[in-house]
């Protein structure tokens, strides 16, 4: 009995705890919820004893990647962003490091952080590989399966794994080259191993042995996309396509084995793209929860991506992604810092709520119209109160000084709001 | 001959030097854009000796607003905003100011600018009538017609005008109460004259006056929206729609007259309704260049809304809008500073750059794929050179610490790109 997941008791017919709690919080019931997470559309992830549903008809949910590189390697900044954006409101994190200790700094975050953790076993895979032999090309199928486990047993919440970068869809980035090639780190590691070792991709071949590892933990899988379009022109092309199929039919043999699953996606895609990008998402995997990097909208803005990803998160959100992953303003430049990740994490909250909005969520609604009166009221504190980012709010308010209610900071007697409401009592 | 405006000359079949300079510009034909004039859906303003074609099928614009304010009032302020938002890339600025001397401030503002000038004449006659009679209700119809053509006279190259606001929208506000009432400073301005005095506009009612003195000077003429929604709750009521077919009315008898015109529009206006707004006020107004504000998406985030509205913009862009009104981080809050109208002015061309990638335009996928092939090929200093804004990209990069070419500044020996390089050849 102890070995039976969420997804296996919500089968059974149980109403297990988790699903009471969360469906508390997003205001439907948990009977509704239950169905979502037994059809997959909704997937329930736990950190200690807090839990987290993201899916079709909850509010849209944000992350923010944290982690150590090689280049740089600093644990107690990548500690103090972890605890900034949890201030600020995100609802996961994943530690993607690269440099240092790494099961230490794993440890460090999962003990520190107030919200679910997710990551990227290929990662420490590969550093391991690098450190024991030289290359990537080496890495033992052995430490991949090792890897997750251990990340696994430690309290990570879900893992990516990047099991749709077969043979057959190297094979077509051949056929059909792309501008960026690959961009995805776990996707180039994967290919980088395949093709040296003339072998399929084992979190492809050894599927089955993964969802074991993910049924002892009761680890929601998150499919990567490891041929996500690093650039507008390569979106929406074979390679994405075929990788995205192949994600659709791990996500049944998942679902069979009593294991939660979410989809990632891209990316970089031009406007018009996002929409038949988020529903071909939903066909192909059976409307599993769509967690979404971006999408960028354009390439030519270095500097401002957490804007370029904003604009494509709150489309691709409209059209049903459920998850977004916040974008630094540093993105395609350098590592952020603390400032860069809280701001990609508001560009990333604002763009989920605009999307929330567009969704009909009534929480959404309640809380905008909130605003919407405290500002017709010009009730400064109130708005400061209900804001995003209330720090934000006071700093910009004229350096902090709060006018009277009733009173305009900017445009004084001009005030169209003050006139409109003297002219037409 | 001397009175003929651009609009007169092209449809007696001349090629007038704009048209062709605008035309190579934007890498289309002379007579394919002169035919574009003829029917309204572009139009081409002046400044000094440059023209600015803004419409269909054209490079999307964007426009900075400036001003002083009777809170805030400081001219070298406005001025080094200026200069700072010329050298960043704007296509038009709007001289907003209602505190100070505003002739001087105008004129300052028009011998300094490296683009066109726009203003809302209203603002300098609302000021009058306080400073004469002790009061906007006090205004008189003389003053509006004499501000708008010394203004004119002046060298703006546009200017707008809230001629949509009638009686019966003002009752149409009666019978559908709105959260945010009328948040448009010059609608405020007119509705506050129109109550109290029980008159129609009279930028409504002598509309023929406006155009002799348009005509006179070929002005364009951007007929604004007084009844643009101030929260999402607002957008697409009775109010909005009956205003733009006003407009609609309006854009006629100005074509006719020979005077060009713009339609400004919202505002606040949640996803999914923001193409249906582009698509009427296209439909409605004959295909006029539509020129947004925002629209802002999500009213929850002050200190955040150049980006709120960049993301509107976006979509607003690819759906047909001609032309960007930045919004500023600090809108809702204060007074912008240099640094606020810079990232706002880069929101919005960012938003903009978007769009034209959706709407096909060839020289916007020139520019995109030369960023793509400069970042796989890890090229930092051609990244800098052709990206949004190449003073930000350099501070970003490490402190301004290029790494060689073919080096990741981020993941060093984990980069998917250098490492796909080394694989797939």
């Amino acid at each position: 009995m102890k070995n039976l997941t969420l997804l296996d008791k919500v089968r059974r017919g149980w109403m297990p705890p988790e699903v009471k709690e969360v469906a508390k919080r997003e205001s439907i019931t948990p009977e509704e919820l239950a169905r979502k997470v037994l059809e997959g559309k909704v997937v329930i992830t736990r950190h200690q004893k807090r839990f987290l549903g993201i899916g079709s008809g909850l509010r849209t949910k944000v992350n923010v990647n944290l982690g150590t590189s090689p280049v740089n390697n600093n644990l107690s900044l990548e500690l103090e962003k972890l605890k900034r954006v949890c201030l600020a409101g995100t609802d996961t994190v994943m530690d993607l490091s690269t440099g240092g200790n790494l099961d230490l700094i794993r440890e460090q975050i999962l003990r520190k952080s107030l919200v679910p953790v997710g990551t990227v076993p290929i990662y420490q895979a590969a550093v391991l590989a690098v450190s024991r032999h030289q290359a990537i090309s080496r890495m033992k199928p052995e430490d991949i399966f090792d890897t997750i486990e251990k990340q696994a047993r430690q309290g990570v919440s879900f893992i990516t794994v990047h099991s749709g970068v077969t043979s057959r869809v190297v094979e077509r980035l051949k056929r059909y080259p792309r501008v960026m090639s690959v961009v995805s780190r776990g996707g180039a590691f994967t290919i980088c191993w395949m093709v040296a070792n003339q072998k399929e991709n084992p979190l492809y071949e050894q599927f089955d042995r993964l969802l074991e590892i993910a049924r002892k933990y009761d680890l929601v899988l998150s499919l990567g996309d490891g041929f996500r379009p690093g650039g507008l022109s390569d979106a929406t092309d074979h390679c994405q396509i075929e990788e995205l199929m192949t994600l659709g039919e791990l996500t049944k043999r998942a679902r069979e084995a009593g294991v939660q699953v979410m989809i990632e996606g891209p990316g970089h895609i031009p406007l018009p793209e996002i929409a038949a990008n988020v529903l071909l998402a939903k066909k192909l995997c059976e409307g599993a929860p769509f967690y979404v990097l971006g999408p960028l909208v354009t390439d030519v803005a270095p500097g401002y991506d957490h804007i370029t990803a904003a604009i494509g998160a709150a489309i691709a959100g409209w059209h049903g992604a459920d998850f977004i992953c916040a974008v630094s303003p540093t993105e395609h430049l350098s590592l952020p810092d603390v400032e860069d990740v809280v701001n990609g994490l508001m560009a990333a909250r604002l763009a989920a709520h605009a999307a929330d909005l567009a969704k009909g969520n009534q929480n959404a609604w309640k809380w905008n119209q909130e605003m919407e009166r405290a500002r017709f009221r010009r009730q400064w504190k109130q708005q400061k109160r209900i804001s995003l980012n209330p720090e934000k709010f006071e700093k910009l308010l004229k350096k902090g000084i709060f006018p009277p209610d009733n009173t305009c900071s900017m445009c004084g007697q001009y005030c169209a709001m003050k006139l409109m409401d003297t002219s037409l009592r």
